[in-house]
């Protein structure tokens, strides 16, 4: 499995992707087949090409990510991190798991946020 | 599945039992046939007497939890959340994933932090 600290600093790479407005950069993260489910509790996007889509409408969105915390690692091929998504006047308090490959790239990726977690203003 | 408010309370009392040093109360917010893999990467404990054991150990070696951010729902039947262990000089940065069925009892726990999450003083 990949070490922890390159699980981190895909992690890393994850977030200042998305904050540069680059899907393209985004999606090079991901394995070809790898699954996003975000929130979790909705449908799977698997693929590069549903996962691009799903990126380019989300950064679109002008929405910008800052961690909470500190990226946490784990004991197998996973990693995980606390963060928050400014869009405009509205914070979505989020916490991503991403798996991965042997290559550091992320299998999947489940975004924990519930409607309790989206705040305005 | 249990609500947004449900689920969250589950997580804080999680954390206010372990704090007050009582594994049982820690056990009884597990459904009978719960697993817990802590941390992740790591063999499963399975129902309440290992899990209640493994709160037993854990608990004796005097840690406190605090949360680093607020606890994350879902959309889905489960919920989130990034707390820090103080156990003496040493802080141990997890994040918990906490899945839940019908009663609001913990049906699984996933504990994500590696070796590099470990800070010592």
């Amino acid at each position: 499995m990949p070490s922890q600290e390159t699980m981190k600093a895909a992690m890393q790479a994850y977030i200042d992707a998305f904050n540069s407005g680059d899907p393209a950069a985004v999606v090079a993260l991901y394995a070809a087949d790898a699954t996003v489910e975000d929130p979790v509790g909705s449908p799977l996007k698997r693929g590069h090409a549903e996962i691009g889509a799903f990126y380019t409408h989300s950064i679109a969105t002008g929405a910008k990510l800052s961690l909470d915390a500190p990226i946490r690692g784990s004991h197998g091929n996973c990693a995980a991190m606390a963060f928050s998504a400014r869009i405009g006047p509205v914070t979505v308090r989020v916490i991503d798991i991403m798996t991965f490959d042997e290559a550091g790239k992320f299998t999947s990726m489940k975004a924990y946020f519930g409607p309790g977690d989206i705040l305005q203003g």
